[in-house]
């Protein structure tokens, strides 16, 4: 059975062009820094990003990682959204890997407030804290359902943050997905922050890899970094040229993600005891609670994977659908049918729970 | 001038007894395991817990954190209740010094539920998910008002957390107050507990260390840890006898502490803009809140240094009382009088902000 | 102009066989346990070392220190030879990720004895030391100069580190040459280890990647260790059907590298001034100095560059030269030539120094 | 039945002049800075180090690892004599707490020397390296014998180590032991590094307590690295008191010490079998070998034990006498008397072995 597969927007596969371009890559041994198409792709982005130099890491993990290693010291304190990739789906890789704790605040609707990171931040001079050495912020916002932080709310965080004398990250995964929905570019955002992390293999549909940008001697620490994480490869421009090539044909195409998502949340919304916050459809995610149904959504997604449609499950009641090059319109409405009808169908035998 | 000093019960001097205590104590090197007075002291407190053995260690950080690192791996979480002391007070050291990260749960009064603990545990088969390792649990609550766990809620607590393979473990630096104020044996709190770490320098009166106590293999553990922390003393007995004396002699006074911090926050409750939730104390601390007086608690706290009372300022607008041994009811009513002046000055001249 | 390129076996590129392997290859998101050629690739590793699992990986670097982080705790100390991989390649990754100390132990051509086991292993009664938690070989021994285990000695270290309870781990990055050039297989060596680490970007010359075997138990730990390294893939298949394709194809040519390296040492070792130990050279690496020519080999190395040839300089005096898959017989010839000319044109103009 | 204690200087009790300084301590809650007497001794070593500031912490371990702690950070090496306590007696700290390697570098008699530290410290352009941050020296270095640096290749090393930029940590556990012998003051030695650690209650004979000197900026963030050790004290004038104390008595005598260890060493060298490099005796140390004995150093240990003398065993056949305050030169003739008569029993039974 072909399934469509909404469980994320990893799974994307290359396309014909991608493919061609993998293929003939010209390669080198990247860790002797002889690889001119990862090299090419860090100039790229680079410029995109507006920043001076960018390092080509094989995951987005590794990203946010290597630049939390480098704002801050082991015993050090990182304040992230308490629902954000960095704290809770990377393995606890900031205190395992780095000694370093992030303090979460969680935020309406994931989107941080100056008065929310003013009360985080630690008070230097007494020793029982640990000091704040960095904010991070992602956008879009994987689990508050795929959320943009407005340009402005960005501008005013990092003048804050900076007029603390504390370097700003952010994990923008999915940041391409952020420009094209806000109508500015990557660089617009990328300017109020020391670092970024941007991933090739979410929406831009390149099979591995991201990339980090910020100064010239951010990336010489990220390289080091690297080669200690294991992240250092050699003939890695096969990977890089579908970065590239991704970057060059595919960041438009998100908008039709976009489209979709919100299509699909608008389907999902009218169904009886699905609750769904609209207003957080603003890119290719949407994030859905089923306990109203009394359905829950462990038990929704194994029974829409016997129907063909693949969903990822969150916690008790909370299931989510990513959108990404391979779903179609035809996709879009063949899931919505698939969800109704298996809902209907539990929800005659399924007594509402808990 | 002679201060009346309630900044912290960690302030007290020994008493005659104690010190005529520390001078005889007969003494050795104990990194050898020769010091009779150290020995002495961790088997009556492993007695006072019921717990196989126990371990003398320089300070509650230490010991937390001891307990921690046995119980996690580097990489692991660790659940605390968000305004716990071994998050927020001990300078990063779980994730600096151990690898772990903790995810912190904010609770009403600081006491932890059932469902918000199993809504905290994360799934163990997800690879993206650092595993949860330990459930720790204040008590007293420091941060929340020297709040006490009642022991029902303790045991129910134990009972889940044990039957999702997950060790417990107690931070009761003021455990002895708790047990005062539930009018139960610390023995029958330590019960529930895989380890338990107990403060001798705070409302005990000695002048430093605390104890951890567990199963006989757990202190095997927490001497080497001991070593590497640094915290292997040589002739330690002179401080040891010290703690040995005031849990022979000073528990059961605690409860004229808790008498006295019910006296100021009937008092401070009375006063116009002043918040405080006297639910909260139950034990020698009074924390209250000053932003209805208009008065950050930093200025309230200078102010009354200069009138010869000593308190914390947390936060903007949070201030903090202890009472120990060397408060009297004297002091209890000439505090209330001076935070009264003080306050009805300030509010002359200061307008309410924020 | 073309270079001779024998700075590492890193550096090759795919053949067209591998090429087409890798454009054709079936491919899944990865960390959702979805790629069918990744899965393959595991599967094939472990059955050719007798494990019953195996893990795909970016990197030897992270191969090893996923496997160090398996056995080893923080604070816990693993015993390797002095000139290893593992020690000094690996960005000082097992103390700055895992907290595990190393303990160097310098042998005679690379090769651990047992006595010299036995004198490194702490007693684990003294809480003085970090305990030992591993004893790791490096077969072949790439800074010893490519030296190959004998078995009987693995046997001989194997039963000795085993009957003090301690597991062994292989650091098998050039586990084939070692196989080939020893006339067993694979699994021969293998057998004596609870875990194995072997690259596919070296003599066997897939462009990126490594893979670690063990007990199903330890590869599941692996697997978490991955996604906090931030090695988790994604379309990873596309590079394990290289690795894959040189596994079946490209072992036994192995031994040309062999016969090729020893050419090269025999004709360096004539040279005036060279310093080589020919009884090392047992498969693709040949390491000599430079010392009696009064050259640095910085200098050497710079030269011959110029000349078309590059090679790896380490520490004042000492060179490497690896042969791989893109160097023929001729190559053997011409490189020898212009070592030879570049030697006696530096010797007429540079004096010995240091 | 009285011992002659030759385990360790760590064995002291207080004298009753110290005592008596004990006991009338002015005191306060350190934590909060409050503590005139631990400010005074700081001061006073501060002073006689010719440093800004001096920390007091629990222990000779605590006080090398938050030196290690501020000069390195995770990921980087330090380099230090193989024999070194930092190394191998402080149960893996350096890794374990915070991610720093320790190059071991193997000195004649522990007195490293320019050019090994040369070889020893890595390019820091190379990815592959973990950047030298810190070397370290040991002086007296314990476990070489108690053997004294001199002070001009102090002064050499300090010269070419800063020249690299490089800082240069002292573990001066025994500095003054080092002072007397070579008749300069402990602040000729300290001037050349930043940072140096002392310990009170080795042959100062106080009960416990380190101090490390430095910079006011090093010592100020020693003071939060200590609170996150676990390191923070609350009365610890009691304790400071006694180190106070020995500062201003003890230093003097501990010459005598070094007289009765050079007595000790020349009984012991005339014992047939037994290896003793008398060179190394400088100072209060002892070590010898006992294998041309044939009897292990553990059961000398024990038969002496058995006869009233107490004496350290490393590994299989190397021993170790420490003399202090409580030795007099009667003790040193019963223990040579002692080891005489059990190795001449032992010896008429043992068989040589290994």
């Amino acid at each position: 059975m072909e399934f469509i597969d909404l469980r994320s927007d990893t799974v994307t596969r290359p396309t014909p062009g991608m493919l061609q371009a993998m293929m003939s890559a010209e390669v080198g041994d990247d860790t002797l820094g002889d690889d001119p198409t990862v090299s090419c792709l860090e100039a790229y982005m680079a410029e995109l990003l507006g920043k001076e130099a960018a390092l080509f890491v094989p995951s987005g993990t590794m990203g946010n990682q290597i630049c939390l290693r480098i704002h801050a010291r082991s015993g050090e304190e990182v304040i992230a959204e308490a629902q954000s990739h960095i704290l809770n789906w990377e393995a606890g890789a900031a205190a395992g890997l780095s000694g370093i704790q992030i303090l979460p605040v969680a935020a309406q609707r994931g989107l941080l407030t100056v008065d929310q990171i003013q009360s985080a931040i630690r008070d230097r001079e007494n020793v029982h804290y640990a000091p704040t050495a960095l904010v991070c912020l992602e956008n879009t916002h994987n689990f508050a359902g795929g959320v943009v932080y407005p340009l402005d709310l960005v501008a005013h965080i990092a003048h804050f943050v900076h007029s603390q004398g504390i370097p700003f990250h952010m994990d923008g995964a999915r940041l391409f997905n952020a420009a094209v929905a806000a109508g500015v570019s990557a660089r617009d955002y990328s300017q109020y922050f020391e670092s970024v992390s941007v991933c090739l293999s979410k929406g831009l549909g390149a099979p591995m890899g991201s990339v980090i940008a910020g100064s010239r001697d951010f990336i010489r620490q990220g390289r080091r970094y690297r080669k200690m994480f294991g992240g250092s490869l050699r003939q890695a421009g096969f990977m890089a040229a579908a970065g590239l090539w991704a970057l060059q044909h595919q960041i438009e195409r998100l908008a039709e993600d976009h489209q979709r998502a919100y299509a699909l949340a608008l389907g999902l919304a009218e169904l009886p005891g699905i609750y769904l916050d609209l207003e957080t459809v603003q890119t290719n995610i949407v994030i859905f609670d089923t306990s109203g149904t009394g359905i829950p959504s462990a038990v929704l997604a194994e029974q829409l994977k016997a129907e063909g449609v693949l969903v990822s499950s969150f916690g008790p009641y909370r299931a989510r659908l990513v959108t990404h090059l391979h779903i179609t319109d035809q996709d879009v409405a063949t899931t919505l049918s698939r969800v109704r009808h298996v809902i209907t169908t539990l929800v005659g035998t399924t007594l509402p729970v808990r």
